[in-house]
């Protein structure tokens, strides 16, 4: 089970968060990502906890300007990103080029999309892990796992028809222990939250709740 | 065997050339299709080629100011548009968008990708065609097809690894008979040009040449 | 007082409102132009209306696919183009270039912006006309210069400050003769209209109120 | 006399460059910034430095993933923001909202353009301060301000007319301090440099020549 915590750019504090969360992580052996803004990397993996980025560019080194390359992340402590967030979508081109970044600068990769024939073709570019975020249900509290089962466990089955060993994460209003055990019911290995942890008052409490029901 | 002779925004007569193809598609019963400016869909459509767009937006009918809608395409005579061509690279969401927008309209899709990865990722999307095209190699007068034989039967071979009622096209430096031939040999159902059409002086000895030397 | 209809990619007929255009234009001796989609351009010009384009893009002949080319449109009968509509914002540099590829092509410009800062932006770039929208007034049937007057008087007094060659008009929401009367008070040369015109049963009779009343 | 050096994508050692404009900056009481990757703002802020962004993005506090926000980057150290880099073009409507964003988080900005109508189309935005870089001279060694002095000197003067309070800085090919006192004879209240500082063996060294031969 795996669970990235995306920060977005809300005004939160994304040290306190970290913190919550490597503690959460220790506590019972869960496997815990935060995801902060990028200038927010440094301050969160120095909190120690699994820091990974919400993007990065399809760049090597050289000249490119207001654009985020994968070894300066990985440099700053991030160990991951997230690619094309359904607020973050991205060409087709450039997905391919962002996963090949990540994997030069020692990055893992979980690529988002929309729904299951999109979850296919992402697969299809051999990231380490795939996610399945209905847009429309983001940011809603209402869980995925609840709300459309089925586009979770036909993605599971449209990225296993491609490549077996590319794990699938969900998400997209996922917010108690309850949902992520939904989520693993319909094949999904790990989830993806944002505002559940973030906009919440007592982050660890909720943290908990999501690793230690399951 | 398909042909799709893409006519860009080069400075042709889109006219000319479709009745050349036209006149050729039925001498030799062979499949030829001419992509003009979305402007000149309706006149090129007139000559009795086959016309395709060379791009269609994901959207539907509404508030869309300069975007081109399938429906719009459709009605102007065009029976199939291209996707994701390397000179317009789409988000993944809009390419997954563009082939149903399509599909609604009754285009069939040729989407296009630079590499077999890419191509894998298309295909599962589920358009009527996919074609490789390797940009490097585009409008260089040295064919994909004997200048990096194995992108091509990569690409075949990914695209039936995801779904084999998908046929794999390829492009780039094609202008001969015998680079089609080549293109065959390894797995093509058919070949995109352009300059190799659009900028010769005599663009019916062009295409007679590819279509009877197979 | 130049009227400019944009059919946006609305379920329409293009060539009814078209020919229902060039009539009241005739009969009031009012300027209207008609902006369909770009596969729409040689029918709604053969009806004998003023035709523009909703959008050209930044491109000279050349190998561009899935653009529209300024000379294409020109071809097909356009007159005149929109640019940077709030529904296709471009970059900076693009309108530039669009402007650029328009005047190369004979095509007037209109550059559409959606506050007084952006207008004097687009001003000092010396298109034909600039057109101030709200974006949050577009398609809700307010007219902008009702409910946000001030927002025309300034875009007026800002492209003023930069260029007072540039005439200004005004889009959002206006739907009669008197929104048009309204906006002429406050400063503007025109009206950019949509669903006012191309969403009702008789286009005819609102581009007489709209043109007659003033 | 303003210098902003931009790391761009550099396989450089931000530190290193930071800390020699920081102590270059109080030998001489010159004002140096510079600009890292986002990932980096925070360690070479810590060098003392003037620490500027590269880019941020038009969003406010929210649900927007993969996006720089002004106040994150403020919070990391950053003073200023560069927006509209010829490498990472920005549409017109963000580029307003980048300044708005800037402004709402105490950031300085300074927008770059191709060229002197583009310029003074953002000094219409009211940022700061200006850039004119012409993008075929960026990276060359030919210094804009010897290679076509006249876009600099007409830069200067069409940001003038539009707004006298706004300084026009320049860039493209600076890397000597006669570079940019041909630069400040021309109009210009200072540089951007990149290369010229980033990938040579002793930035110390041009630094110094750049704010002391002045």
């Amino acid at each position: 089970m795996f669970v990235v915590v995306n920060l977005k750019s809300y005004a939160c504090d994304p040290v306190e968060i970290a913190s919550a969360a490597a503690d959460v992580a220790d506590d019972v052996d869960a496997r815990i990502a935060v995801a902060p803004q990028t200038a927010h990397i440094e301050r969160v993996a120095s909190t120690g906890v699994e820091t990974w980025a919400q993007h990065v560019d399809s760049i090597e080194h050289g000249s490119h300007t207001g654009q985020s390359l994968a070894e300066s992340v990985a440099d700053a402590g991030a160990v991951g990103t997230l690619l094309n967030h359904s607020e973050r979508r991205l060409k087709l081109a450039d997905i391919d080029g962002g996963i090949h970044a990540a994997k030069r600068a020692g990055l893992e990769t979980v690529v988002c999309a929309n729904n299951p024939a999109q979850i296919g073709a992402v697969t299809a570019l051999s990231p380490e892990m795939v996610a399945v975020e209905p847009p429309e249900l983001i940011g809603t509290g209402t869980p995925v796992s609840h709300a459309d089962p089925d586009i979770v466990s036909e993605a599971v089955r449209t990225a296993n028809g491609v490549d077996e060993s590319v794990p699938v994460l969900c998400g997209a209003g996922i917010s108690t222990g309850d949902d992520v055990d939904a989520a693993v019911e319909l094949g999904s290995e790990g989830v993806l939250l944002a505002s559940g942890v973030a906009k919440v008052d007592d982050p660890r409490a909720v943290l908990t709740d999501l690793v230690t029901n399951e």
